[in-house]
């Protein structure tokens, strides 16, 4: 068993990562690139994340003798994907260092006690109800009004486990299709547009966050990531930073985490916003950072989890980012992306491009544009 | 058995590795990037590049079964290590599509035929002579004049297999500390820079050089790497890149390359270029491109061996660029390293710091400076 409570972890020690994809994948590589060894705990043999990890242990995330022996051979733990039981951080806690905590995985794994943290924190986000029943569903339309998203209180990505209910629609049959499992409604929040701030925190308090950025989602995945933010003036830039600093701090959080955010009109043409969700984890409107910024959110979150000091988090050159997401078989345009002067194109080994299944995706920097 | 010649390789193929060092570390976590998985051969159980590597061989480079085996489960098969008999080249040759070739391999991993090729071109290097009996060393050094340098044609590197011979030294001592292996003698020359070009050459002829760089050695090991290379001018550059692609050529090369140079005096104050050695293979005066180019050293070695377009060799955002290496326990700076705003640390995750022993780089992204 390894010290429970290192404060700093050294170049050759291990990294162990919770969860086997694209993103344990290349938080493995920033964490390789610091002369660390990883070892990356996933249910499916086939993850991503182990072609480049220096160890892997194949097993679901409710064993806790494989989950012991994991945390026992790793120096500090961290995740890739925060939708695991409660016990298994737990298990984890107990034989390691585990950053973020699990009270921040148990936050902001589940919508309705992270929507009850943000706004107990005087931080807005869209009106909602935890609903059950129909009963309950009847109540929170009548309070929130159609348009109105029904969704999972747990285990939701990329639009899975959520449906909206309009006008007409048969709200109780929505609900059936959930089969039971508990399920928070939100009101329609009408933004001008949709940003996010990916920063980190290390243990000692230290908080460094990149510029916010611009998300477009298609069919609820996240497309196109832009950086600076068109159309964001830096005052309501700031304001999303403080918020995200104000929610990892309530968090004691450490690791890289991001906060989405709408930008809704408020009084008098001001402008304010609204959280929409905390992933407790690298983001991936943070992936332009690996060209785009001085220090990528990969090798951040292995600086904060390790207890080193945060990397800087400035632009690269001052340019402008664009990040495409390559969805399904976008990412049969490889070779052409690879001849494309300047672009940088990052595949993640997945064997199968399945329709709506991230691939890869590309990063661009491109001269400042002006005010978009 | 693969497929012995493809003209392309797809992402999700399996790249071969041959040596297990931070280059072929480097290279694994280029080719991940990619969505290739690495299959790295290498005969040192520690080796860092299995750390990153889907699957490694753990064997002598003379055990031909394994080398079979190996180029069998792999799609193409390149090299981080020269220093390899020929029979294993030409097994892997037989079993996988091998770039470089072994003929690159067979030209540059000997001194005397290197430097028998290079002047064959037209290219001028520092005078030698072939050098096996202590009679031979005396009429070298009757031809060369002193002081000059003895090194064995082969296995050599980081001033290891190389020594001086000075006024009054004794010349057959020096020699017989060798123990009788081949050697060459290589008569002093007296430079105004040390300068080299990293280029990439694709199986359909396309050649792209990064900007020669200069590098500054201490006790024969690379200390420094600047680019642009202060004082060189635009001609001489030019000149520099012209040799390197003319090699490339005349060994029908697939893959990266290095071109040590030395910049010397000339007639009437012009200067000249005189060839010090051919690495076949990325180079650690390229290593200023992971951050400093828009493509890696790394990343275009990949896409040179699969077939892929070359990468833009330009700087990022036309920044200066040092790397400094981090030699022995040079690399225990890594914290101070990780706080320096912009400073861009690599660690190999060699277990050990022997004195002289590369464990580690950083690289600094500077504002263009004036003529150096």
């Amino acid at each position: 068993m390894t010290l429970s409570t290192p404060q700093q972890v050294r170049p050759g020690a291990t990294l162990g990562i919770v969860g086997g994809g694209q993103l344990g994948r290349m938080i493995a590589l920033a964490a390789a690139n610091y002369g660390l060894k990883v070892h990356v705990y996933a249910p499916d043999a086939d993850s991503p994340a182990f072609d480049v990890a220096a160890a892997h242990t194949v097993a679901p995330y409710e064993d806790e003798t494989a989950l012991a022996a994991f945390a026992d051979a790793c120096d500090v733990v961290t995740y890739e994907f925060e939708n695991i039981p409660h016990a298994t951080a737990a298990v984890l806690s107990e034989h390691a260092t585990v950053r973020p905590s699990a009270r921040a995985l148990l936050t902001t794994q589940d919508r309705l006690v992270e929507k009850d943290f943000v706004n107990g924190l005087g931080i807005p986000t869209a009106p909602y109800r935890a609903v059950e029943t129909a009963a309950e569903l009847d109540a929170a339309l009548a309070a929130l009004g159609r348009p109105a998203i029904l969704k999972t209180r747990r285990f939701g990505y990329d639009g899975k486990g959520q449906r909206s209910i309009r006008a007409g629609d048969d709200a109780a049959a929505i609900l059936a299709g959930f089969n039971g499992v508990p399920c928070i409604l939100e009101g329609f929040v009408p933004f001008l547009r949709e940003i996010s701030v990916v920063a980190a925190r290390g243990p000692d308090g230290a908080f460094a966050a990149y510029e916010p950025c611009a998300n477009e989602h298609r069919d609820h995945i996240l497309a196109l990531t832009r950086v600076p933010a068109p159309g964001l003036d830096a005052a309501t830039g700031a304001a999303a930073i403080d918020i995200a600093r104000a929610i990892a701090e309530a968090l004691d959080y450490v690791g890289v985490l991001a906060v989405e955010l709408f930008e809704v009109e408020g009084p008098a043409g001001a402008s304010r916003l609204v959280v929409n969700e905390i992933a407790p984890r690298v983001h991936n409107s943070g992936h332009w950072t690996t060209e785009g910024a001085l220090t990528s959110q990969f090798a951040q979150a292995v600086r904060a989890v390790c207890g080193w000091p945060l990397g800087d988090t400035a632009r690269t050159g001052g340019m402008a980012v664009e990040m495409e997401n390559l969805i399904g078989d976008a990412a049969d345009r490889w070779p052409a992306l690879l001849g494309e002067p300047g672009a940088h194109l990052h595949l993640y080994g997945k064997a199968e491009a399945r329709p709506g299944r991230k691939m890869g995706h590309v990063t661009r920097l491109v001269p400042p544009q002006t005010e978009g």
